[in-house]
């Protein structure tokens, strides 16, 4: 079944807020989101800033304990404006680097869907109108968290939320650890193009249409975040240090590969050994995001 | 002019050490690498294990405060048998997970150059008979280090050493900041192929005949590595926590757009913003590696 | 005015709950909490596990961006029996000693609060029956979250939770930053002593007697939790790495020295540079936490 | 026997260095040290700047594998000029507050032997002219460094190196293990006081009379820096992040407590649960320094 679904309100924790919707499993969702700063596709604001939230979707027969499969099936910028700020973090430097990164302000994009670009507008710079090719991607995104909590969506941890994951764009399909009954899914946080790590804390911001489709796999109990797109299968650490994130994501793949893939420790460890990829996600938000993939191409079977 | 250079002795720390060639600014050197354990094409063990590097080799010309360019001309496995750790090291998973780790024992490749593959031969688990494509590269190598230190090539830092990265193969030419006189260049630790990050300590380790060439960028200073191939430039930061790696390259990166490329800060933060990559270099050794990388298509110019 | 409050309900998030109780500026307190695991006085659990928190209250005329400052009046064993695990946790040791550490296991104390003694009572061991002076200290206490959160009580923050430093005892005053209207004080997990960083996951645990004042500091912004004592000011930091908790502390006593103490900033930095101590709170939970201090002695004025 | 020894040349790598004296075992060095930037007792700069560290000094009968213990019995400043930096370092206060800092200038302190006092002198701050007890100590002392290599006195390790503790006074014993034969005893750096941390990059570094006895005790296999003073054992760890230094600190006085202190797995981690404590010492250099400590009280026997 599919449900077209238009927001009337944002949350900006991930918790356990009251479902705006029921649907059930295996149904598909057709909805919007509004941009990191609470901006709709006319550019009006209508929620308070810092990644507001369209859902939750309560999903049937989904327990703590399940896994909640989200297959993104369309994430497509629904106006032309973008935004970004324009200087590296302070935390992404040298601490006695920070002095010479220049003041942040705005940056704007012209987005353009057709043309399948993003090209940068002002501040004027020495790099001048610069155009790069859409990516995009959902930004914070995934379920209500664990213990009970409400977590900002300036942050992420097991359940998701604000990754900043380049390989989060249609196409891909997500796996989260449900830890609320209804698993409560939720989805924001819209960049037509990012760099890895969102080093300036913000990729090209926009609202975005986007459809979803979320299935449940019962009594599957996962760590923390996996997916699979065409070629490569995921899985997601957040976490400060890096090394940290690192640890989970490493940790999840080895068991991922032990419980489904038919592979005994010494065989999970040797693929990885010299198969494992990784790629950063978010080097700027309170938890840090790092990705261990493995082409699928290596899989037994 | 060209060198053929067959090395009698080897060294474990990248230091002030007696130089085994002096060559000009502009030759190549033709030489072979031992394997990580001090094993040559042979099978003999030649020298103690440790990454044993060949050289150092003095390049004429060549001041502190100057660049060396190490043009890496060719990496070729020079035997059949390569080796790899069977588990991935405990500092790379979750502390709780530790126990989970299999024994690590000796993992045996076959490295065949004309199919250019590597073939799983031992140990036996349900991975099977594994087999990889070859991607040559070298795992350690670099300068004489700062401040007339002698550094393990157990680790990395502002000079270079054991960054063990996926992308240091044939055609890709890297910049070393120099320290002492004469540069002193090492090489060593031969992968035939290796994941990201070198989890399990190890790629596939082998001896490897080596064809690099040497030239000096006169009172061009640097901070840490850079290095450049037919599509990326990229600069290397070596340190824990991976956080600080990230760091140091990015840093290095802003540096380079500014100096070299014409833009001004602004410029060089918003290039960076939404192009930026990151590879995940060693994250085994003492020092971890983050390399930032800039597709050369948004370069200036 | 005094409060005489006996919980009936205990939350193991801190966040915008129902208050139990809505108490005065300058009011006193005085309840009870359950121990780590959720058993009171006489040993039943009456609430699941998880550092179940007595709370929370809300104080009048108490906003956000005021300073809530908690006295500790009290802090007393209602009951004989605490106890801890028996193994350091697997982060506090070197990766490749993990498989070294016992299994865990729960440990036994006798708590005599008549002699000021802890002595344990099980596992046997060569340590044989430890008896060590007791130091009784709230482990987990604190305000609503920032941002509308709820966070686990497994954690620590901006708005305290679980900090677990040994100096929090009866006699010391903290400060913490306002998020939410009534400030939403929550308070629990008692140890009846604790080791620095809580390295085996617990303290002596105990369910305990509290007596604490409560008063509000209108439009007193502060970033990081806040102490004073007889001899010490203290500020607080939460974070991962370890790091970053000390970067959280020594700017929160930073800015106290200009904001409150009347120091320059060459002031501040140099009473800080040979002065400054640092004591370590909690290094098991997903946040650490190190503290900041400065002999009152050197304060000027 | 006692030597006494007037230094004629400095290092500033600790590394396998010609000897400047050879001593037996249980001999005493009565000697001196310059100061951080090379500045001796009449405050003539004698040596580049860097740590300049008196030794290296062979002890006789001293192998790879044994331990070298150094009774520090004098650390007394021998001028009366110290000095240290005005600014906090940018890596110790949050990224978002290093323009908030100051710019670092020289500041000077008047060190008093006879009152026992450092008064500050300049700058000019609302500070005015603080004065603190003295507590002379040395920053940077230990042996030649593992594996061959010469590591710069900016930095530390298993060796010992550049740790900064306040704890390393007159009156404690510290044990390094041995990589080199002879030990290889440098020390230096002194400050008349410090913080904890080091934070502004310096104590009170002033130029010292210093007199030390060192022992081996043979065949002693030891992973850290140990130390034992009238109250305290204590052990050393030095690494990034802070949280690394804890585990090897940690792990290292599990493995005391164990091999010579008569505990099983057990008892050594019920012990350092309740009663371990940590200092902190070095958050300047590329290493820090953490040290786990605990009450020889504690201990049986």
């Amino acid at each position: 079944m599919e449900h077209q679904f238009t927001p009337s309100h944002y949350y900006t924790t991930m918790g356990p807020h009251e479902p705006v919707l029921r649907v059930g499993n295996g149904d598909t969702i057709v909805t919007t989101t509004v941009d990191a700063r609470g901006f709709d596709q006319h550019r009006r604001q209508i929620t308070p800033r810092g990644n507001p939230q369209t859902g939750p979707f309560y999903v049937e027969d989904c327990e703590p304990g399940d896994t909640l499969v989200v297959e993104i099936n369309e994430v497509r910028p629904n106006r032309r404006y973008g935004f970004c700020r324009s200087a590296v973090a302070p935390n992404v430097v040298d601490p006695d680097y920070v002095g010479e990164l220049p003041q942040t302000e705005q940056a704007e994009w012209d987005v353009d869907v057709d043309a399948d670009t993003a090209t940068l507008i002002a501040p004027e710079s020495k790099l001048g109108r610069l155009s790069i090719p859409l990516e995009p991607m959902l930004g914070c995104f995934g379920v209500a968290a664990a213990r009970g909590q409400a977590i900002s969506t300036a942050t992420s941890a097991e359940h998701g939320g604000n990754m900043d994951y380049r390989g989060f764009v249609a196409g891909t399909t997500v796996h989260f650890p449900v830890f609320e009954p209804g698993a409560l899914f939720f989805l924001g946080d819209g960049h037509a193009a990012q760099g890895d790590g969102e080093i300036v804390g913000s990729g090209v911001e926009i609202s975005m249409d986007v459809r979803v489709t979320l299935r449940v796999i019962r009594k599957k109990y996962i760590g923390w975040p996996r997916a699979v797109n065409e070629d490569w299968i995921m899985t997601v650490g957040n976490a400060r240090p890096l090394d940290q994130a690192v640890q989970h994501a490493t940790t999840e793949m080895l068991r991922w590969l032990q419980t489904d893939y038919g592979l005994d420790a010494v065989g999970a460890n040797l693929l990885l050994s010299q198969c494992v990829r990784y790629d950063l996600g978010n080097i700027f938000d309170p938890a840090y995001t790092m990705v261990c993939k493995l082409n699928r191409m290596w899989l037994p079977e």
